[in-house]
Order: C-alpha cells, then sequence, then structure tokens
C-alpha cells in the first residue's frame, strides 16, 4: 500500500511527466556507485532549470542536503513509490490485436506497478490463447472476471470505432481507470479516469517536423 | 512523396495531437456513409471549443462549406496525407528487449506510415531471430545496412542508461529523426528531430490520479 503522512495535494502532470526521467536518471547513478547528486546535476541532464528540479522534487517526501544535494539511494525509493511503480494494480486488456498484443508482450509495464491478469477480443482466432501468458477471453466474460480478480484499470486497444462501446462497458463493470490507446475520444463519468495515449500522435509529430524539414530544403 | 502548395508553417504540437483523433472521427463516419461534417460535430466529439476545430484544420488544405461543413471524404485524406500517414518512411529498431519486440509485434505502426526494416540488438539470444518478419541484427551492422536501407528514423527501446550510446551512433550513422521510448534525455545535434514517448509517464499519471483518489476517500 502507498502510505504517506503528506498533504495530498494536486501534482502537475508536467512534473509527474518528467519524474520517470530522475527515477531512469537515478537509477545510473546508483549503478554507477554515486552517492549524492546535486538539483543542477539533474537539470543539466534534463536541459531544464534547476529551481524546476526543486520544485518537482519538493512534491515528495525527499529532502536535500546542503552542499551534496539528494541522497542517490533514497532518491530512486522516494521517486519509484511516488510514482505508484512499488505497488501492483491489476488491469484488463481489451483489444488483443495489433497494438494490443504488443503491451502484452511488454513485461516492462509489470517492471512499472501494471499486472495484465487477462486480455479479451471478439476475434474467435485469438480467444483461447495465451499472449505472454497472459489469457484472452472473450469479451461477453469480462463482467465475472472483473469483480473476481480485483481489477481496477481498464487497457483500450480496440479499433477507434469501438472504443467507447468497450469503455461504457468498463465503467458498467467497475473500472475505476481506463487507459486509451486509440485516438477516439471517450465520455465517461466524472469519477473515471481517464489517460490517453495515442502511439500515432507521437508519430504525426515526427513526421509533421521530417517532412517540414526536406520541403524546406528544396 | 509530400508536395503541398500551401505555405510552409509551424503547426503547434497540441494541433497535431489532435489531429488523429479528429482523422478517427472523420473514418467512423465515412463507414458509416455520412458525407458532411460540422466543425460543432467534430467539436462535441472532442469536447473542445468549435472555434479550436476551425482553426486547427485551417492548416491544412480542407476547405468547410457554409451550412455543410467539410466533406467526410476529403477530411480523410487530407488529415492522411497531412500527418504523414501516406508517405513510407523507413526505420531501425535498436533494442529488441521487451518493449522493442512489442513495437515490432505493432503492425499498426505500418499502417501509419512506418516500416521498420530492421531490429538491433546486443543480446546473443535475439540476433538472428525474426520479430514479425523483422530480423535482428547485431548493433555493429547498423551502419552499412542504414546506408543501404534508405533509413531516416531510428528507434530507441534499449534500457534507459544505453540510450545516449544508442542516440550518438544513430547520428553518426545519419539517422534524422530519433523516436525515443526510453525515460532518459538524450542531447542530439540540433538538425536532429527527437520525439520522447514514455509509455511509463502515462502510467504514473494514472497511478497518482488513482492512488490519491483511494487516499482521499480514506
Amino acid at each position: 500500500m502507498v502510505q504517506s503522512s503528506k498533504k495530498i495535494q494536486v501534482v502537475p502532470e508536467p512534473t509527474i511527466r518528467r519524474m520517470p526521467s530522475y527515477l531512469a536518471f537515478a537509477e545510473g547513478l546508483l549503478r554507477k556507485g554515486q552517492q549524492f547528486v546535486s538539483s543542477t546535476q539533474i537539470a543539466n541532464y534534463m536541459n531544464i532549470d534547476p529551481t524546476q528540479v526543486t520544485k518537482d522534487l519538493s512534491y515528495t517526501a525527499i529532502v536535500g542536503k546542503t552542499r551534496v544535494g539528494y541522497e542517490v539511494k533514497a532518491l530512486v525509493e522516494v521517486l519509484s513509490e511516488f510514482l505508484g511503480f512499488t505497488v501492483m494494480d491489476n488491469a484488463f486488456l481489451v483489444g488483443a490485436g495489433s497494438l494490443g498484443s504488443a503491451l502484452l508482450h511488454d513485461s516492462g509495464l509489470s517492471h512499472f506497478g501494471l499486472n495484465i491478469v487477462a486480455a479479451f477480443d471478439v476475434n474467435s482466432s485469438t480467444i483461447g490463447k495465451k499472449i505472454n501468458d497472459i489469457e484472452v477471453f472473450h469479451i461477453d466474460q469480462f463482467r465475472d472476471l472483473s469483480q473476481e480478480m480485483n481489477v481496477i484499470m481498464g487497457i483500450i486497444t480496440v479499433p477507434a470505432e469501438n472504443a467507447q462501446t468497450v469503455a461504457d462497458l468498463m465503467v458498467a463493470w467497475g473500472i475505476k481507470a481506463i487507459w486509451n490507446f486509440t485516438p477516439a475520444r471517450i465520455k465517461v463519468p466524472d469519477d473515471i479516469i481517464v489517460q490517453n495515449t495515442t502511439l500515432y500522435s507521437n508519430l504525426a509529430i515526427i513526421f509533421n517536423k521530417l517532412h517540414n524539414d526536406r520541403k524546406e530544403t528544396r
């Protein structure tokens, strides 16, 4: 369980987005045997201002020491816990197609606290198979299993046009958070957490820059 | 090739991020046989203001018609081309571990214009294997192949501590854009495009909301 005596405060999303990078940097230093790290050193690595680093880390329980900075080992522990990577949350994945299978293959997710316990599809050629030891069930079995398996998160990797239907099902079955990998925008009640991650949006950003560069140099 | 008579202009990143959602919506309407769509209809779907939709779409070549709005078929074509999804770009992936294999399994990438032509690793148990028909080579073979295969993009899915080394190699071998899936921040020359995509950052955002909610209700 995450236990904290700190006052609960809303952490800005850009801060949370930077934290896995702080963690990766601290883990690297830990492996090299470095004992302390300054906010300036972290800032140089991140290409941001040291005051931003200090501000970001002030949301966690870590306290820097004058002159030496943050203890690297403590920083790794505090950030991992703060980011929720030390608590296992159970998830269902709906849509065991190309992207869905890709995510089922990524055991990095479980390293970061996400335990995908089952996958669902409507495609009879996939149902009954195991992908990276995770069984694929027919979508109709969703309800019974979610209660049984204490699942609080749903991952949507179906085609965009089916995303809302799947989201509605997930809400009905008691899922608290939805990780939506489709470009579709889904509508859910206010108390349900939705995170949109569209890989192809990132791809579009790269292409836009690449192809504009090419046009400019013509 | 992308050819355009339009003046080249910098498109804001939030606009590009919304465009794959516009595209998904338009593709859905096309399948349903709807001929025209208004900016208000798109705005409702996206939960944003109609003026934002009009502004976003003004970066593309599409022109809306009074009263009826945008032609759906034209919208799909214009957005696909604008986002670079109709041009195939060749890419190398370095790091055929868990996340790397996951991306190699995602044939959606090629649907959106990204053709991963080869993968690289240093792990002898992976080298020589094919993942989703893409061969895994030893990293030392990178240079020769990149010239041979007209590769302009590199995807980094190695452990964070090796990201900079791989990025340096990619730059040396003539790669123009890097898609970095590690939480490490990489430093490259100004003319190289870098896009950071950290799946685990999105996971951290969900966890932060989930666990704070739980604490609040205690």
